[in-house]
């Protein structure tokens, strides 16, 4: 059976029926945060999709597709989730039930543009804020319903409550980190010279799901396959002295992720020469880039750091991805580590400082931490040893 | 493990490396069409974002997440495909590299919006057709590059492409119904006094397995839970003489879809007498509609046929969604078979007819074809008994 890679976490929840979550408690602080938000900035409302964004403010993984769902919030404070009928049950057992939330269920028929827009009170003409995840079908018919008002992007007007993580996300990060250093400890043990890249991936898989609740994906790519970032896995006999790129990601709990990369070198030979003179330079990369994170500092200025220390030992060709992304609820998410972002850390931003060098048709190597920002610095979730 | 039900078709694809596609000259004429439809309806063009618009359009299932990949055409007749760099290659490999299409791979840190949007030159006025899965936060950011151009979704515009199928992809949903109606002729042994639903789920998993390349949902509701027609499958055990609502689909080939739902009872009693006074009600609304299917008849009339019966019959609020949805590339697409859609059917066009009966706490029955409208009315694509 492959390994099944769930791009999208409301697939992944339909499929796994992940139901765990926080007390509703947590949920309601932070629907009150959003809330205090959107009044500090003078927003009519927002307007939230389906997918990790609505289960931030409501626990809920609910799904949507080509019937709307959403959960809409007025600058009055009124709050309302719009939903299929037959998900109103379920929506009233999760914690949206326990939260001053109204669930307003529509029939196949009705309009649930009207629903989701009325609470607005007629001819809104300030600034909604619509979620990231609202596909353009959706949103040209919230525009019909609102003509006269300026759409937004959400993740930028609550991007402090999404970005900035609370003790309770962060406790969840730590977990998934810890559990996916876990399977990092018994990766060596399968890289045997005469296994495919194939093989140890079905390993992987069982040791992931020892800790977590859903592999995310798996990439195993030696040789040449490790100088191709976008490498899944493939039928490729391991040999020994192969450098092989191993990265991995599950989700555990309420949704979080853990993404962690190695690069390991196949027992039995030497590693190319290439690698060899390098590896240090990846290391030393690395290493500086997580020194560098502390609250004020750019995102962009952690990627410089990263890629000036690759650049000026002359593989920067072979340095071609950005140095990091934010990670929570989504595996890929704000803050992104690349150049022109520069968007100051705040303590309790979460992301994976990964820089890497690919030498195309030849060997690759990428070692990946999640960190999350401290008061004076950063704490790195990943531990094992990265050399 | 459990039944993963995929929600998504990119999801899908990446899962199973799904990789069968049309010969490249299918796509090249679609490609074509698509490019007379925007000279005659004078649009400036259209940007498709990744999913079952741009598979239609290219065969490739490529996955975007928050780095924005889409297919752009301009009036002009120019194509472009915009990806990740990393992406490149994988796209020269398949149709795309054989058609008249720039495939333009942009790294970290580039702009793709500025590379989607400088076919169109500066100052584009007219209307830019907008695919349905494209998500607003790359939405806001091509609304910035072309602030005078007039967005509309893409889906209406080339709706007679997306919902015309042509007889290749008929022929393969005609395989994905034949492929399904083999797994219905051996559901009635699985339904046992005594198994689970999850049991019988399982044993249907391998069945449609053996047809599809992807399982999409399995439904197997018994006694009350089949008067849920949201609830997938649970621990519940069936009973002699409980009535069991069935609804399956999977993917073929290219990645078009099977879809079918059938009433069955467990043997061993009779059923309840709710159930075989409402049964022969159903048969008739689903005949009925099936009858009054042929070019030019509306979306609604067929809804109206079917819950007209339902109603008569003092059913009324027992049938409470619509009455079908299309299906293709997607689960479920347009044209939708409810009330208000006034869209006039045409030859080529296939949708699910699924009119059903739910008495809520007690019993539910739903009967499932999908059909194909031809010159003087449809062909089912799902044969199996109905009775």
């Amino acid at each position: 059976m492959p390994t099944r890679v769930a791009e999208d976490r409301t697939a992944v929840a339909k499929m796994t029926g992940m139901t765990e979550t926080f007390d509703h408690s947590v949920y309601q602080r932070r629907l009150d945060q959003a809330r205090e938000t959107l009044t500090k900035r003078h927003l009519a409302g927002v307007i939230i999709g389906t997918g990790p964004e609505l289960a931030y403010l409501t626990g809920s993984w609910i799904s949507s597709h080509e019937r709307f769902t959403a959960l809409v919030i007025a600058a009055d404070g009124t709050a309302r989730l719009v939903a299929p009928g037959v998900d109103k049950g379920e929506l009233g057992r999760s914690p949206v039930g326990q939260m001053d939330i109204d669930i307003a269920g529509w029939a196949d028929g009705e309009d649930p543009y009207a629903l989701a827009t009325d609470i607005f009170g007629g001819g809104v003409t300030g600034q909604v804020g619509i979620g990231s995840s609202i596909t353009a079908d959706h949103l040209f018919k919230l525009r019909e319903k609102l003509p006269s008002a300026q759409f937004v992007l959400a993740t930028t007007v609550l991007k402090e409550l999404f970005m900035r993580k609370d003790p309770e996300e962060i406790e969840w990060l730590r977990t998934a980190g810890q559990a996916i250093d876990q399977v990092f400890y018994k990766v060596p043990e399968l890289l045997v010279a005469g296994r495919t890249e194939r093989e140890v991936a079905a390993d992987i898989e069982k040791l992931i799901l020892e800790g977590h609740d859903v592999v995310d994906f798996i990439i195993v790519g030696s040789g040449p396959n490790g100088a191709n970032p976008h490498h899944d896995f493939s039928d490729r006999v391991l040999e020994k002295g192969d450098v092989v790129v191993v990265d991995l990601g599950g989700t555990v709990g309420p949704g979080y992720h853990s993404d962690c990369t190695r690069t390991f070198v196949v027992p039995g030979a030497e590693p190319s020469a290439d690698y060899q003179k390098f590896i240090p330079v990846l290391q030393r990369a690395q290493e500086e880039a997580v020194k560098a994170i502390m609250p004020g500092v750019t995102a962009e200025h952690i990627d410089a750091v990263a890629r000036d220390i690759i650049a000026e030992a002359g593989y920067g060709d072979a340095y071609f991805h950005r140095t990091g992304h934010g990670i929570g609820l989504s595996e890929h998410e704000d803050p992104f580590i690349i150049a022109g972002n520069d968007m100051p850390l705040e303590e309790g931003m979460t992301f994976s400082v990964e820089p890497g060098i690919y030498l195309e048709g030849n060997v690759g190597a990428r070692i990946e931490d999640i960190v999350v920002v401290t008061a004076d610095g950063c704490e790195r979730l990943n531990n094992t040893p990265r050399s």
